[in-house]
């Protein structure tokens, strides 16, 4: 099944948010045997959704369509679907029923616009709402349209309630299934050199490259008839690839750095908890970003001041004002307040220049990570490059594989 | 000047990477009087590339290219280019001898793939590196082809130094500006309600609604012969939107609460730390985001565990086990502690159950956000809605706002 996914939303093309819908899309099309073979971004225009859906029912089995199904004169994929097609909207009184029901359980009087959004083209089997907005499938000869909301929730709910069971009923057979090997310490150019004739002779699985944030990811999808046969291709090229990359590779089959650490904590019933400058609490962030995270994560404490680095994780003024608050010493310090303050079984230090400015004379991209597990202090130099955003995630990046390598014993 | 953006790598449809290239260069090329029109993303793959190459020539006046000119074999811009000019490759020996340099200057040997990336399209113009790869501009037939590298930095160094002078140049005139006002308090539908009509019977400006987070952006975009002209446009609409909209509209064109937060903090000289827990650090990424953040922003308590609300931010016993983590009582208590841990002038806290599981016997969605402000504390409850992660959103959003009300005496 060949897929693509059309963002519809003049909010998208004024770049006032990123396409984060089509990438939840793109993630769990392949559990169902889909390949997305293109995502396109259209604004609030019915023309150019028409001229868009056009090209894509030339080239795609199936559609997923996200955005404009709002209650707002704006949103157009209604109109522009039934266009399409050839037929006109008729309204589905159980929807409507639908949305009058959820402002009267809201206490909240419903603006007469929501009932557009019980307009469907004819022909369209409606996917109930999450919130307020409903979706629908329909199919357009031969080719399958499902129209979701551009909510990121509602549309995640829908795609797993309906347009998930209803392409798997379909497919009866065939599965895409990834795994990836996190590389850090080395770069894009230097890990492609060093398994570059392992990807050359490689036609399933395929194996894809994804560098930033100091990680680089080689990603080895598999086709085959089922979980199993797919595994199968991909368990002898992870290996291949392992035996080449070394110590660079993290152990296991992890999305990230973070997610090994992660693993290890829970499976240990470890505990972690940092203390972070330039990160500017992005250790946290990331380290409580999936449900679950209370049984692990303790705290952070985010000392983006000098000041604040002796007041509240006490870096002693002897460090901060030798070597400085952008030192060996005083991650190391960072690193053992952390544990020491969360009372938590590791502690993760973080500071350095993420920049545009240096700072006590250290240059831009100048990072300090340390870890502290058991009585025993680590502490690595890294040199970071790109911009602040990456800075700071290369930072967090090598906190958390110091942290890992802490509990592995390095 | 009719624009769309292309950006190539497998990685995007595979769901590993949102595509925020095509997002900043969305924000950048209205500068220049450009409109962005499409958004398509394509795999590494010579013919889809080509298809996608055909479709955006017979459509736009410039194509940028983002993604594909690395140096592994799946890296096909440069080819796919050429053979849709029906041109061939062709060594530009300056940016190969740059690329040797960089390795060089690195201390690193350069692996010999790197040099594929200094072959152009015969006619093109080169744009030299900013980390290893080049890029390129060619005229496809009075089309503008401009291929950058999918690195994020790189990308945008080279649309600063490159293609948007280049296109500057030849617009001559002409420009579209956005102007937003930002609304918390209110759902989009009731936003949308009350200036409705307004809505209605407007063309320059357009108007556009972009809800999440807790905010919903009204976004008001004019197009005019010059920037006064364009500015003229919007300045009696916005008064109108004000007007209706009332408290609810942040003061000030920013694009999020956050933003007005932050320029209030620096005008007034002040500075801001918080003490935060369901947010996991959310509040300090959020206000560390942008360089200059230490002259405002001195650091977070993230007191995620319940015991460290008590042993870090000193929350009461009596707190903690009567109404409990989740309370005014706690939030009002993390505010405090922020401002007196970090000695700074604004203290924000943020306590709540972002799910997937109740807390407390409080269900998923219960926040209560509090700033404390020159020995005032202020608790807001509110009711959060979604998944885990727009709760946390939602929760930083409305703590930045009750900060900004504080600062303003509410």
């Amino acid at each position: 099944v060949n897929a693509e996914i059309i963002a519809i939303g003049t909010e998208l093309l004024l770049g006032q948010i990123a396409n984060t819908n089509a990438q939840t899309i793109s993630q769990m099309l392949p559990e169902v045997g889909a390949n997305v073979y293109f995502h396109t971004v259209v604004g609030d225009n019915l023309a150019r959704i028409h001229d868009v859906l056009e090209i894509a029912r030339g080239r795609s089995d199936v559609i997923v369509i996200t955005g404009g199904l709002g209650p707002t004169p704006d949103d157009l994929t209604r109109e522009a679907v039934a266009a399409s097609l050839g037929v006109g909207l008729e309204r589905d009184e159980e929807l409507a029923e639908g949305i009058r029901a959820v402002f009267t359980r809201l206490g909240r009087e419903m603006p007469e616009d929501n009932l557009r959004q019980s307009d469907l083209p004819v022909g369209a089997t409606p996917i109930p709402q999450e919130g307020t907005a409903p979706g629908f499938v329909i199919d357009a000869g031969g080719v399958t349209i499902f129209a979701l909301p551009g909510v990121p929730w509602e549309m995640v709910a829908m795609m797993r309630k309906t347009v998930l069971p209803e392409l798997r009923r379909r497919a009866g057979s065939g599965v895409i299934l990834s795994r990836q090997v996190v590389v850090v310490g080395l770069g894009e150019s230097a890990t492609h050199q060093a398994i570059a004739d392992i990807v050359a002779s490689q036609t399933n699985p395929t194996i894809a490259f994804l560098a930033g944030g100091g990680e680089v990811r080689v990603r080895m999808t598999a086709a085959g008839p089922d979980a199993a046969d797919a595994n199968a291709l991909i368990d002898p090229l992870e290996k291949s690839l392992r035996e080449r990359l070394g110590d660079f590779a993290i152990p296991g089959d992890h999305a990230s750095v973070a997610d090994a650490l992660i693993q290890m904590l829970i499976e240990g019933g470890l505990t972690v908890a940092a203390a972070e400058s330039l990160t500017g609490g992005a250790i946290a962030q990331r380290l409580t970003a999936e449900a679950g995270a209370s049984a692990y994560f303790k705290g952070s404490l985010v000392t983006y001041s000098t000041q604040s680095k002796h007041t509240v994780a006490h870096v002693p003024w002897e460090v901060l004002d030798g070597p400085g608050a952008v030192s060996e010493e005083a991650a190391a310090s960072l690193a053992e307040a952390a544990a020491r303050e969360f009372d938590a079984d590791l502690g993760l230090g973080a500071t350095g220049v993420a920049g545009p400015n240096e700072q006590e004379g250290k240059p831009v991209g100048t990072v300090f990570v340390a870890g502290h597990f058991r009585g025993r202090t680590e502490v690595r130099h890294v040199r970071a490059y790109g911009d602040r955003d990456h800075i700071r995630r290369i930072a967090m990046t090598s906190s958390c594989d110091l942290g890992r390598r802490l509990l592995q014993g390095l």
